[in-house]
């Protein structure tokens, strides 16, 4: 019997994983039963890059979701509208779901795996996040039987491209920005990159998935990397660090014993030190950690972003969800009433997401996490002493705090620049801290505050 | 219902598997139906570093592997007997396998597998390579869909250990190994570690499901870690790159057409650039490098041994089997003759094993490498010009060749050392040269020979 797939949309995604449809050899062999049976577009005339069969082509995207010859629908026109619709029709009418959009999934998420339990049917989407790294089945299946503790990746291939290239030329993020636009790296309207929201997108259903909660978007904490400079940067190499867009989620250790856990769940720009495994992580690859007991720290690493990645995730969903309706079927035979498949209980519990309820997040002042922070303060003796006694008064342990040599030239002389690290400290404290300093006279301004990552695996 | 575990053997990964099975709390939910029934030890009074619940120990392990009662025995005595019998006997009485057992499957792999297909039961070794790293299900599917090219691993903690070491603190190779037996990183017989054996097993296995083919362990080329000396690493380190004993199994480009693909595989210690990503992975760390069509290059890397991370691995495939034991529950209602697992189709393909045929494996000479090689020449003008005239009869091209002042003083001044480093080049060609080169009045020796690799990701 062979498996029949409905694709919705063929810009890059779409076309990379027809083509992988389309040349099912050398590859797992269960694709050879898979078959391309629709590819829904907005122009039938649009040139194409790749040769598709005859009469599969088509406009009628609700025809697609509805057709009782389809078994699964691959969604990859991204957007919320009419790709939302179209998933909850495909869903009404018993199709398995194979989706790319994270934005989607992040916000709708919730009602769409809903509809999917009521109905039966999967719904995937390891091309969501990360591309082509196979991270969401590794937390769904694998690392599932261990407690994950925290998830900490670099998500946006964007993000990174543009601070790998600060890092590597010394440039600002204005500059380097509009270079990576003309070159096609970030888009003319950059906000869901650069501002984090596209890396929160992910972080939300990687924690919703590692953590069996469902996570509330409106919860996670984001901070975007437009307010990261060359000085910093440069400070931070000095110190043994690059500076990363980390999105993390973690288990909130002031509250243990909640479940589903309660969680902190953020993105922003981290000092991370040189030798710990997402440093090196550069120009728009991916990479994702995973800390949990008994395991300890595992590390994906691979493109992010680009058909070929993208399609073999798209691909290796519909591959699973293959194997279980021949698996299936095979049981099947004797089965009065096939197409009954409104049991939750017969879907793969690896597979399906059963989970209900949403997890807790802490908000950003319960995070524990080391500070770096720049102050421009007026050069007298005695500043270093009140930045001390604050810090200490609200129990921030500094780790280290020093006037370099590497002063802005475009500061006057009688003007200072001051570095703070801190240990980790409860994020709480430490704005209170910063809320005091920023009352000092001799502090004329704090240009940089960021967190910074303990060494790691 | 509950879904039965028979575990046979109780060291560090069988213990680290029973808690794990013991304290389900705050993993996957579906643990919660998994029960340890029994626990096969070879001493009832031995003191265990967990409690069991009581009637569960036992030395009687024939009795578990027949009890109808059991659903799944996890093998984790290591060792080939009587590990091969008790598995082939559990087959035969309809038990699913899981077994960290890397030894026993690298050799009997065959016979075990083509009994699991015949009984209809699946063997699953997720911790039978690089310990928590999960590997093993990207490959059979994830990664699946993709056209594997090339694996490369750092898959055997202990000789990684030493080379990282060796590194760090310029000792040498025999020093270093009985410092790390006496602190339990090496056995007290090094040979299946430093030698490469336990890696070609790893490999044999791990390129058995990419490239869906079986391979027969002893067509692995096979060179272990015991010539390195400290020159060797002073000059790669010099050159830009670190040692490491890799694992690699690649398509043979010259054999493109064959089905199962026809492959070099092969484990030798190997020069990497020190931007690659396998270079900064070190100690007892693991990592595996996978390039597939379309997707790229992706690595995992974590802990490859450890009670924690391998028990994680043993319980993750019992998961896969409890959730596919319980999907198939759920279809099975109605079918008469349930116990009927005589066909193979009713394995899920992405989990079972269903490769009959072996893959033709490439000599060594075949393989495309780079080469380091050092010389030992009289120090005479002219001899250079003798190695590139023989490097270039036998098409040996050459990146680079050079003649340092870190000569080493304990050679008599009348002698030079050289080194060369290869572009890719024919293995056989390299070699031809080689043996040409040792006929040179001029050369004394030519102390080491190592491969090297091209930068990656």
């Amino acid at each position: 019997m062979g498996i029949r797939v409905g694709l919705l949309g063929l810009g890059t995604v779409g076309a990379g994983t027809a083509a992988i449809l389309l040349a099912p050899q050398g590859r797992h062999p269960l694709l050879q039963e898979v078959e391309l049976r629709w590819v829904g577009v907005r122009s039938l005339t649009k040139p194409r890059p790749l040769h598709l069969p005859s009469g599969i082509l088509t406009t009628d995207l609700e025809q697609i979701v509805r057709d009782p010859e389809v078994d699964v629908v691959v969604e990859v026109m991204g957007g919320i509208e009419p790709a939302l619709s179209l998933i909850l029709e495909a869903i009404a009418h018993g199709k398995h779901i194979v989706t790319a959009n994270k934005a989607l999934m992040a916000r709708h998420g919730d009602d769409i795996y809903t509809a999917a339990n009521q109905a039966g049917v999967y719904v995937m989407l390891e091309a969501a996040v990360a591309g082509g790294i196979p991270i969401i089945q590794a937390l769904k299946q694998t690392l599932g039987v261990n407690k994950i503790q925290a998830i900490t990746g670099i998500i946006n291939g964007t993000t990174n491209y543009i601070l790998t290239r600060m890092q590597e030329e010394g440039g600002e993020f204005a500059d380097i920005l509009a270079d990576a636009q003309s070159l096609g790296y970030a888009e003319s309207d950059p906000t869901a990159d650069v501002d984090g929201l596209d890396a929160a997108d992910k972080i939300s259903i990687l924690a919703g998935l590692a953590f069996r909660g469902r996570i509330k978007l409106e919860d996670v904490y984001c901070e975007g990397i437009r307010s990261i400079t060359k000085v910093d940067i440069a400070y931070a190499e000095q110190l043994g660090f690059v500076i990363k867009l980390l999105a993390i989620a973690a288990r909130d250790k002031a509250h243990p014993d909640q479940s589903p856990p309660r969680l902190s769940v953020r993105v922003h720009p981290t000092l991370i030190p040189k030798a710990h495994p997402l440093a090196s992580i550069n120009g728009v690859y991916n990479a994702v950690s995973v800390v949990g007991e008994p395991l300890g720290e595992v590390v994906f690493e691979g493109p992010g972003a680009g058909a070929g990645a993208t399609a073999s995730s798209v691909v290796a969903d519909i591959l699973q969800i293959a194997a279980m309706i021949k698996t299936q079927a095979a049981w099947q035979v004797g089965i009065e009433n096939q197409s009954d498949r409104s049991q939750v209980s017969l879907l793969n519990p690896l597979l399906s997401c059963a989970t209900m309820e949403y997890c807790e997040i802490s908000p950003i002042e319960a995070v524990n996490t080391r500070f770096y922070a720049r102050f421009i303060t007026s050069d007298q003796p005695g500043v270093i002493g009140k930045l001390g006694t604050i810090f200490g008064h609200h129990q921030v342990s500094i780790e280290s705090i020093f006037q370099k040599d590497l002063r802005n030239k475009d500061l006057p002389n009688t003007v200072a620049e001051i570095v703070v690290i801190t240990h980790d400290v409860l994020e709480g404290n430490f704005r209170g801290a910063i809320a005091e300093i920023q009352q000092l006279d001799t502090v004329q301004s704090i240009p940089s505050i960021l967190r910074a990552l303990e060494q790691s695996l």
